[in-house]
């Protein structure tokens, strides 16, 4: 099966083309541009590149959220054009759950925090575990679904494991020296090439995902904010 | 520190631009256009992309080899090219160092193997240990430093320290079933977006090479291939 992956839902704009096993060809952008300047050029030049020719894509696979509002709309708008127009579903990946496939292979605990501002973060842990179907091979297992929580209350969750933990995302920077203050267990950050969201990551949970049926069509999907937005938010706090 | 990375040893042709812990761009390809038709409009495209300015740039990392001779020329006369206008040192990365570094923060030995063919393989046997300077962070550990061997003989090897493997490269799909006949520890094949040469992956050792000076002036550099190409070995067949 091939699938076209593609996240927007923070600082990188990250397109990915995959077959099966093979990354046929993958883009990833961490610069001031916004997403809407970036995605669909990046796609256009990678489908130019490889000669993709999208009537064989089976699905396209997205970051459903949380991230940036604009970010996430972006890519949702993406993913629904592509998906309504070639006839083929759409792959909804968790933010959260795709960076956390950045560190395939690790035995350590898994940590990606995105900074979600307002004295939060988008976080979750994870670690891999060995698949019951191939023993040889290792699944994304949750041991905290994705969440908006402060990054007090990630740190004492992480500690709680007892186990070392990695760390990775935009969210790092922010929060590096207050988690050197917070964290009793052995922890480090992932590096420059494994320390962002990556669609080719995010595809590698599409695949099982599409083989499970879990996927939606274009006209159902919508990115999951986990927060009100803050227009949202504010209407709100006006009419109480 | 900003370092442009380049690889084109094998059937991926790849391109990064990395600053410090900030992974800026890369672009991956795995598709049948040979390098030259592929690698310097990669790097085009990234420039435009992220308004590089090369001179900015403090150093150019690549592939050393082994891997495809033809591979290897492009990628060296490219980084060569580069480095002589721009006036700065390459930095030159065991091809085998490099692919290992796509599994950053696992504990299992990581086995990259390249279909090196008559009957060979490049490989090496690698793991992240704990730095001594700073102990949150790995540093790759040569156990077999990359070389030129049987599949039979790296199997071999690979039991022989009775530890869980992870193998990657293009020699995958090649050995894939010889290596179920070979293996008897647990083993397993890295995901499509960990199992081929990256560019970024390889600006990760070039940076802690870069601190340490290591590093070479453009004129110096040299493909290592590790082997005689088939020419050179047909000539030395002639003479005795």
């Amino acid at each position: 099966m091939k699938i076209i992956a593609i996240d927007s839902s923070g600082l990188v704009a990250s397109v990915a083309v995959v077959e099966d096993d093979i990354l046929i060809a993958e883009y990833n952008v961490q610069y001031k541009k916004t997403h809407s300047q970036t995605l669909l050029p990046m796609l256009d030049e990678l489908k130019k590149m490889v000669d993709l020719d999208l009537k064989t894509v089976d699905a396209i696979a997205l970051a459903k959220g949380p991230g940036s509002f604009t970010g996430l709309r972006i890519g949702s708008a993406t993913a629904k054009g592509l998906g309504f127009a070639l006839e083929i579903p759409l792959i909804e990946i968790p933010t959260l759950d795709g960076m956390a496939c950045c560190l395939y292979g690790t035995d350590k605990l898994i940590c990606p925090i995105m900074d979600a501002r307002r004295n939060q973060v988008y976080t979750g842990i994870y670690e891999f575990k060995k698949t019951q179907k191939e023993p040889s091979a290792y699944e994304l297992t949750r041991l905290l679904p994705q969440c908006a929580v402060s990054i007090e209350e990630i740190a004492e969750r992480c500690n709680a494991y007892d186990r070392e933990v990695i760390f990775l995302g935009d969210g790092v920077p922010v929060f590096a020296k207050r988690l050197a203050e917070l964290m009793h267990v052995p922890y480090g950050f992932a590096p420059a090439h494994m320390n962002r969201q990556r669609a080719a990551a995010f595809a590698f949970l599409a695949i099982q995902y599409f083989k499970e049926g879990n996927y939606v069509a274009a006209k159902d999907h919508a990115p999951e904010y986990l927060r009100l937005s803050q227009a949202e938010r504010e209407k709100a706090e006006k009419c109480c």
